[in-house]
């Protein structure tokens, strides 16, 4: 058997999330179904990096799989972007080490949050983005961030119903850049907690506003309290950007 | 009876088009659902600028209706939006002449038209651009471009089942701007025939990729022959960008 890692890009807006669920049309069930008419109907099994939730898309997801096939690399996102629907492609893949895993081996993520920042919402961004119609105080909103970088236990930036035990994290950036009527809020760690990112960025967006000071996140680091941190951010405006491995 | 005039924009991807038709999700059935709600069960229809096709997109399509009640102008806006689907915004409203009419008394429009042009199609721009992978000779559209500028009958670029007799039209500007890795094609003329500004830009983009020259459009304003035009661009890179009014 071969080991083949892939990259992929899909639009969440119409998935149930990543991970399989009975009756719901999810990422990982289409890529699964894909590979099943590649392998001529048998069988094979997806595993990605992580799982992203329903709304939330993905630029550089990263799976793998097992294949008795021995086909050129560059052949395998043509063979399965043939057989997948139009809001999953697959953007290249490579012959990975046996014991390689998507999942346990990953070094790092970075995840990006977009938000419109106008009075109205804009319908050609609405699956894409998550609206703010308040003004927001960027310097804020970046002195705040800084308190995020480093290592830290993430509790009180984690969903609540979450099984993990171990809630340390080492945060390498969180940059927020302005494009036009756009934020972009850029996060880059050695690993994320449940729903992390969106109460981050929920909750910098609160600083921006003036609902809470830059300094109350500093606060929420020491109390470990989910209380004492933001509201989540919408699905729609997050995006697993890239997955970073040792090799 | 007031007569109100709105700008609207609108995400074609879910609509079997602007006009109402029997049983399909249309524009226009949705804002005359959201008016009737609006007047308490009273039926109120709606004139448009133009009708547009399944899965064309509009940022400033310009509607009329009239109504017996005389809100703030500024408030139209928020009590449609109230009962419209997300796929549909009222941008604003004024109050016009009794006369005013969005079909009849427009004096030109302008057309958007977005190309994606890379090797790998990007789900997240699937239904707002159109997808080339081939290279393009940007110079060598432009120079097709600048023959059909001016007023000619543009017969070659119309739709061949249109009932309209007379095809002269007059067009302002057909500029292709280039943004990182889009094409943005802008047409502003005073008229434009049925898939016009589809066959225009399938043209161009023929031209672009060297399947015919770019004198072989001034041909085809020459002869009138649909088939000496090329294919009709697919709907879902084309935005109604924009409508004018003499007042």
């Amino acid at each position: 058997m071969n080991r083949i890692a892939c990259i992929i890009s899909y639009d969440g807006t119409n998935f149930s999330g990543y991970q399989v669920q009975p009756n719901k049309r999810t990422v990982q069930l289409e890529i699964e179904q894909a590979l099943k008419r590649v392998h001529k109907g048998q069988e094979v099994s997806v595993t990605a990096s992580g799982r992203t939730d329903a709304g939330v898309h993905a630029k550089g997801q990263v799976i793998h799989f097992d294949s008795p096939f021995r086909i050129p690399a560059a052949q395998w996102p043509k063979a399965l972007n043939a057989c997948l629907p139009d809001d999953i492609r697959v953007l290249s893949a490579r012959y990975a080490e046996k014991d390689f895993h998507a999942r346990y081996h990953t070094t790092g993520k970075e995840y990006r949050y977009r938000v419109l920042n106008a009075e109205d919402p804009d319908v050609f961004r609405r699956h894409h983005s998550a609206h703010v119609s308040y003004a927001l105080d960027i310097d804020k909103m970046r002195q705040a961030a800084a308190y995020l970088i480093g290592t830290h236990d993430f509790s009180a930036f984690c969903a609540a119903n979450t099984s993990v035990i171990d809630k340390v994290r080492t945060l390498y950036a969180v940059d927020i850049n302005v494009h036009e009527d756009e934020l972009h809020f850029i996060l880059r760690g050695n690993g994320f907690l449940y729903n992390m990112v969106r109460i981050i960025v929920g909750t910098l967006l609160e600083v921006g506003y003036g609902k809470r000071t830059a300094q109350s996140v500093d606060t929420a680091l020491r109390t470990c309290k989910r209380d004492d941190a933001g509201k989540t951010a919408p699905p729609q405006g997050l995006y697993l950007w890239s997955v970073q491995y040792n090799d």
